[in-house]
């Protein structure tokens, strides 16, 4: 940062030959941080983080460094100055945690819901950034973490009607707190052998379908090799659903898809290892353009859906 | 643009060795845009555009060249697809005016008063931007345009007790249609005599107090030297305030207030003239930290500030 804030711009200085890599993502409040009534799930400071994590996810997502932030908030005359302080530390802590700055942005108070706008610049290696586009016949599909967490946990911390169980805390914290995936990200892009990537904000099946789309293959998703999630099994018997639409459906999981050449499975597996991040090869990538099949356990084929498989069809 | 809007980030590649400046501003409705009752001053398209030329200010204040944006857009569930679509058309063709496109943006739903955000991005030569910092003891000090005119627009064109009247046109315009910075300051910086600059999105006064503050120095304007304005006088006239305090007063002009070095004024004259942009030397920069004064035209000195001065005191 030549310049930060308090002049007209921020100036910044991109290292030689970089690509500049930009996303930006903006939080409503009551809409992207809610808790059940009575419940106080999210702090100033978790809102904050959780801005930056989204925000950190599309670059991690394209295999960028972050490095730089512009932060614009919309909130209230009457909003506690301890509370916003305490909101920009949350996010300036996460930034930080993937070696970025804010560097610059602005206040502007409104009188409806409050919201808070992040735009996050990162730097790739030209031509080197991960892209939906570049998935083969034949690569590996995988993908960080687990998968529906979040959106049980957004279900679980919101339902008035459910009473708290101590055992939901993973839930309740993969939807509060989400992992950054930079790190792994940065170390995964030095093999190149990734082909294409996703963030699965948008849920598993419907971002391997964007995926899918935006590098014309299908792809085949094996359910004997993904692992059971006992907790989420739990999870959807209480919320009366389906693991699977909680697997693959709507979520706000902030995780990885990534389709992998095949030579460089054991490679992308034993980094994760390293980063303590489960990284998980659940299918692969086929030369039928946007058809998405599930294995299922029993070995029947059947389309993969965003809200897992109806049953009743 | 190497990736453009659809992936999960933007990849921008920088010219070779350019510095990056980044600014955001945010439009909230019925804050940053809105007319009087029963007139329709503000279209989508010209929406779009203020924002955009907002955002274009600020990098004009630093002498960079314009690249690239991003665009958050909160808007209610119910609005209009085509006015969406010709508020970005009146931002992208502002954009595209001076160089920039949009490379990619989010959009929220919101239920209350709808905000659009802008980042925008641009470069500059490394260590050639403008800053507000670097105004000397000697230099002059030179405004662009007719401050004073969007904020007598801003009054005329929402109080619903002053009738329409054609003479006011230029004055709305000033407000509704600002006009973009960007050319002359370029044009300007090539000359290399400009030590400071600012935008006088915030007033006169307070821009013109921001800038000594940020070098260390004061000011005087002169009242001789600044053309009158009979225009914005008639308008004070009508509006019951005193014309000093539009000229001084916050405003909305996206104007620039620049320190020049003594001996490049007539190249400055001669580069605004070219540009057809009125730039008027009003006054010089003085050893006195913090103190700015005005020299009324009847040769008096009294300190200037953001309401003009004070006839009662």
């Amino acid at each position: 940062v030549v310049v930060g804030g308090g002049d007209d711009a921020a100036v910044l200085r991109p290292s030689p030959g970089a690509d500049l890599v930009a996303t930006t993502d903006t939080f409503v409040e009551n809409r992207h941080y809610r808790s059940a009534p009575g419940t106080k799930l999210f702090t100033p400071r978790l809102i904050g983080a959780r801005l930056a994590r989204a925000n950190l996810s599309d670059l991690a997502a394209m295999a960028a460094r972050p490095r730089w932030a512009l932060l614009s908030l919309g909130v209230r005359p009457e909003h506690e100055l301890d509370d916003l302080i305490e909101l920009e530390t949350g996010l300036g802590d996460a930034l930080a945690h993937d070696g970025a700055v804010v560097a610059g942005g602005n206040l502007v108070a409104v009188e409806g819901a409050e919201w808070l706008s992040l735009t996050l610049l990162g730097e790739a290696t030209p031509g080197r950034a991960w892209q939906r586009v570049g998935a083969r016949h034949h690569d590996l599909i995988a993908v960080t973490g687990f998968p529906g967490r979040a959106g049980a946990g957004a279900r679980l911390g919101t339902r008035s009607d459910l009473a708290p169980r101590a055992e939901w805390q993973p839930l309740i914290d993969a939807w509060v707190r989400p992992d950054s995936r930079v790190r792994l990200a940065l170390a995964l892009a030095s093999l190149e052998v990734v082909t294409a990537a996703i963030d699965i904000s948008d849920g598993f099946a419907g971002d391997l379908a964007h995926l899918c789309e935006a590098s014309g293959v299908g792809a085949e998703v094996d359910a004997t090799a993904w692992p059971e999630d006992p907790l989420l099994m739990r999870a959807a018997a209480a919320l009366g659903m389906e693991a699977d639409a909680l697997t693959f459906g709507p979520s706000d999981d902030y995780e990885l898809l990534l389709t992998v050449a095949p030579t460089g499975r054991a490679a992308c597996e034993e980094t994760a290892r390293k980063s303590g991040v489960r990284l998980v090869f659940v299918g692969s990538v086929t030369g039928h353009a946007g058809t998405l099949v599930h294995l299922d356990r029993q070995g029947h084929e059947r389309p993969l859906t965003t809200t897992g498989y109806d049953h009743f069809r």
